[in-house]
């Protein structure tokens, strides 16, 4: 498991020649760590005086985070577990024809999951960058830069597991596979890109 | 130390209501992890032959990638340590005059802590961002996708650790410090944003 990892261990096995952990574990992590920044900034804003007109919003955000981060925390290994598979099936053997066969089969299978898996990062990155957007100026501005950073983080999580996405979609051979994947992705980098400049733009502007 | 805690523990810690560690924290983390990806891809890419005409900057870029690493992750705990002090500061005692000019002296000189922590991790980020920059198209194609998270992670820390900069230079009264700092700041931000989309056109455009 690489969560039960310590950052020094996770950044060691990381830069290592080992193929895996690679991007797309890093943009799940990326996305986590935006997620927990978000339920930080929703806790130090809870009870505030001076935010009591958002209470209820931000009491409905918390849980959300806290979800997000969990999910994606889990990704870190899930993406992992993902790229490992394709390795596996390119190991079957492939002596008989249904033995090539059967491996082509699970090659397929592997680089479906290879790009569901940096898709499912890549929306989540999304919600946690539109649930950022959804408290500019709700929260408590001592924590102004955290919520900046938590969209940045996320935001790096969703290019960085598009990118995944689009390193292993041309060797899938499912041409509705791809253009269901391909259409989806576009809007979630446009929704995702709008959602960070204007958490970006909003931030920026109060420092 | 935060960076002997697993990935979970460190997002449980940053999604709690404690106010550090934070974005700045955070920051130096994507950094780090920035540049573990640019030491993985340097090591994918020794030894293949067709990258052969470049194995000398390769091997020149790897230990530089590996020192950033390991620099960065120090500052997520040095991060959370001058955030700490300043918070110490506000603590001491303010009866008698002489209390209350050396309270002022340590949070002026906590917040100065505050401001240059961060400030060093915007400009280790950028030195991920330039050695990314460096290393396009003479890299192994299958971690293309990574070379292109590298790079996202390191602007996100660079954005990041810009924005915990300018949340704390307000407090400080020395206006030569803060005259060098906002100078080489948007410096900074112009270099790393450059390199950023070099390397992101040069990824997406291959991908």
């Amino acid at each position: 498991m690489l969560v039960t990892k310590t950052l020094e261990e996770f950044n060691a096995v990381l830069g290592s020649d080992a193929p895996a952990p690679g991007g797309g574990s890093v943009a799940a992590l990326s996305g986590a760590l935006g997620a927990a920044l978000v339920a930080m900034v929703c806790r130090l804003s809870i009870g505030k005086k001076e935010l009591e007109a958002y209470a209820g919003e931000i009491s409905e955000a918390l849980p959300k985070a806290d979800t997000l981060a969990a999910g994606l925390m889990r990704r870190v290994d899930l993406d992992t577990e993902a790229f490992n598979a394709v390795m596996a099936a390119f190991k079957l053997p492939k002596g008989s024809d249904e033995e090539k066969q059967i491996r082509a089969g699970a090659i397929q299978q592997g680089y479906k999951e290879a790009v569901q898996s940096p898709f499912a990062i890549a929306r989540e990155c999304l919600s946690v960058l539109t649930l950022s957007k959804s408290l500019i100026g709700k929260t408590n501005p001592n924590a102004l830069s955290d919520l900046g950073v938590a969209a940045q983080q996320a935001y790096a999580g969703l290019e960085g597991a598009i990118m995944n996405v689009k390193i292993n979609l041309p060797s899938i051979k499912d041409e509705k596979f791809k253009a269901e994947i391909s259409g989806e992705l576009s809007q979630i980098l446009k929704t995702g890109r709008e959602a960070k400049d204007d958490v970006y733009d909003f931030v920026i502007g109060k420092l």
